[in-house]
């Protein structure tokens, strides 16, 4: 897995910030030339895929800065250093849902952004959901709106736009492919 | 779409390069509480999904320098500054693959990191493909190399980690839930 290789020359570091770092590497290409590769360096995350007893979705609407709107997603949220993904799974189930998880399964992690960025995030399939008495606090920056969907209106809110990340697409795809098997 | 809204207050421009930006907006939250939201700004891109007559997926692989690997995807491209979506896909297409097509469908879009940056990527769907006699060429600094597979082949790509980029873990499981109708 190291076809077409870019070898790093010089790292140059940009801005160290809460959330991400920017570094610029200077690379020598698979023929010898030189080149720059802008690169978000980002601590990686966790999805979770939940599904109530009833068949439902569990979902979070937040406001994303980036898109200037809120969007509606499957619960998330980024690793701390050091720390298992199914750990931050099941704090950030917890955190933004209410429910607790009997079991969490992995299912796949995928690179967002391979082009600029090395986040990773690592998919879960929540199973045997329980709502928490005493549910965890949300960070202090932190709003979000509880919902729990069927597949159809989970598919509709594609088609409207309001789910429009690339994880939830994935969920709501694999959530149609396997809701059957998952009751 | 504006739930939890959070306004800003002040942009503070960081870095200007080749394919983002990144800057710092201070917001409001909800309840009156500032924030620092990092923020990075792309282009966009398009992504295709496209089957030859034989029923094989298109795949490209290439380094991929955030990750310091290789990996291997659907054909995919930046948007250049007010480009039709469609028509980025028609060249990135041609020039990562080879392959015109007859029509492209427009599938859905979707954000890739909401959490801290704006990229959407169009992903379409390609019909009727075709050799192309006379290869456009590529960005001087892109190395790829084509593969056609199986469904069954991409499948087992992605438990090897091979293909492990979201917008073609998406397009795996559209494929597995659309190749009989695609034929």
């Amino acid at each position: 897995m190291k076809k077409f290789e870019e070898k790093t020359i010089k790292t140059t570091p940009i801005y160290d910030g809460r959330m991400i770092k920017l570094q610029i590497d200077d690379v020598t290409l698979p023929n010898g030339q030189m080149a720059k590769r802008e690169i978000i360096k980002h601590p990686g995350a966790v999805a979770i895929i939940a599904v109530t007893d009833e068949g439902k979705l569990v979902l979070v609407e937040q406001y994303r800065k980036a898109l200037e709107r809120s969007i509606i997603e499957i619960p998330a949220g980024k690793l701390e250093p050091g720390e298992e993904p199914v750990v931050t799974a099941y704090r950030e189930l917890e955190e933004e849902t209410g429910y607790g998880a009997r079991s969490l399964m992995f299912l796949q992690a995928f690179a967002t952004s391979p082009g600029f960025a090395d986040e990773v995030i690592y998919l879960f399939v929540a199973k045997g959901l329980y709502k928490i008495d005493q549910k965890a606090d949300l960070d202090e920056d932190e709003f979000v709106e509880l919902l729990e969907v069927s597949l159809e209106d989970a598919q509709q809110m594609i088609v409207e736009q309001r789910i429009y990340d690339a994880k939830t697409a994935f969920a709501v795809l694999w959530l149609a492919a396997n809701l059957q098997h998952n009751l």
